[in-house]
């Protein structure tokens, strides 16, 4: 595949999984910084994404565990918690997600994110 | 439900993810830390696991998926790959899981966990 | 112990400890999330803050240096400086927990911390 | 080196690199934690960029690698944005920073700083 | 206080706290890191072990809390666990300190911290 | 550039930076993870390397700091810090550009990082 095609096909994963506001995060890029707009859109929209083995859902999941894991990354799991919504995750889906985190990393980086799910939820 | 059945559908739900390595776990905290034990079968596997909404299956992708993205946690790893595999993960969906991650917390954490999935692989 | 008496007195400790600004946190989980905040009264302070060997101002010094080490925890940091001034943590002694971290987390997480200390210094 | 020059040095390196912002830093903590100011100006600027082999060009671009790769510190990116600038880097050279750490920290981290970079620039 | 006490100080309350395992550290670190081991004497145990406020166990009680709600230090923990021990802790109230991090990080790294400690209780 | 330029790249400068080391991380990826190698290759080594702006002993510098201040990243700064000496960071500035990191990070991760640099310094 040549370049042209992951770009191509990144920003069609981007648009069908974060929507709208995918782009906008794409679009802040603009100028001295749009290599790594370009970078997301082709790495992590245009190779991973586009992978098999692993559905939207599943691949959803991951992420929005991965963020919340990570800790200081409440803009990420603002975007990822709305694609999320937007592959047919169930809002009950995305809070039990955190919850199965519980254990493995305590109350506090769940209660982020939980307060940034429950916001978006209010907002639907 | 009363304490009791707590650990007890915990002890169960420990025993049917994580098997044998699970009760090694809990084995090795024996004494003096037996406390942290009895807590990892009621709260961990009595309560969370044991939760509706998500399948096992789903449970161990987001353990894995969180324990990678913490990082420093090869020894839990190394427990949740092998029980990711008792409950039905293919090896290729864990490795799966792990390379949506690279986006995400980038290539030295997802090694760290591909090459304890490598040799769990390895041995089976 | 039954489940019940484990979340009423976790009720009790979480309003002893973080007062208003506790219960806050858990009224802000109810609904979808509502189980979050069951899980937070009956296990962290049900079962963990009623523990003996270590005093209630020792448990809120613990817990605010694992919140400032682990960084991203600006919300919690909030509730439980509170809480430890509510113990009977003193001003200065919550300040020279954050300075003895300097060593182990370096400046950037010890600044964060004493900014949200300050705050809440100041409004007493 | 006796304490006071340590002091009157790292004071000197503070508004060098940092310049007002730096000093606003050290004036948000006067009064019960005006020792945490103290070490910043002895250690981190009067024993710690004092040293030779690496100049202050490379210094900050040590330590704005350490600041994004950490995650939740984006008061201090803030702080080190600038003093970068003010020691000699480009603005190029601070988003291909950003750009190298993409496979060691994923997007996410490096998406948070960028932004913090592209205000502070927007603002010259 | 001019350097020279500075040094003297902290090896002194290296020596009383950490014992061998802390001297053995900074032997480590001779030749072209041997500047690492003096800013480990001179400031985090010349300057911050000698401060007032706190005392010792309560140091190394924030010390480990500290490392063990990092992850990835565990030689570091090694030494101070030891270095609780050395400076009056007792084998409960470090293991009582790890389980009061449970809320706050999860079980993984509570059991990594707890794994070491139970070795060196092993060996005492 | 199409994809297979960019993988030929990549391994023309995974070679020249990580030498042997970096094509023996890739050989443990064959088989069923032999696509986190190429991943490697061609977006870490063959996009992000392969750009200006930076130098390789920049990019280098920044990596290793990027690893020091993750934690939990030993593997990873074995081979980069065998690729800093490769593209010609001198030992002396590889244990500076640590201490640069101790007051962002303290001294746990930094010690972490100078063990292993002395270890490979030694082996030299």
């Amino acid at each position: 595949m040549n370049e042209n095609n992951r770009y191509i096909k990144g920003l069609d994963n981007l648009s069908k999984i974060d929507g709208e506001q995918g782009q906008l995060v794409i679009d802040s890029l603009s100028g001295i910084a749009e290599d790594i707009g370009m970078y997301i859109i082709e790495f992590a929209f245009g190779d991973i994404y586009d992978r098999k083995t692993l559905d939207l859902k599943q691949r959803e999941m991951i992420t929005i565990t991965s963020l919340l894991s990570q800790g200081g990354t409440e803009n990420q799991l603002r975007v990822h918690i709305n694609g999320s919504l937007n592959v047919g995750l169930s809002k009950e889906e995305i809070i039990e997600i955190f919850i199965q985190c519980i254990p493995y990393v305590g109350f506090p980086r769940v209660l982020n994110a939980t307060s940034i799910a429950l916001e978006i939820f209010a907002g639907k």
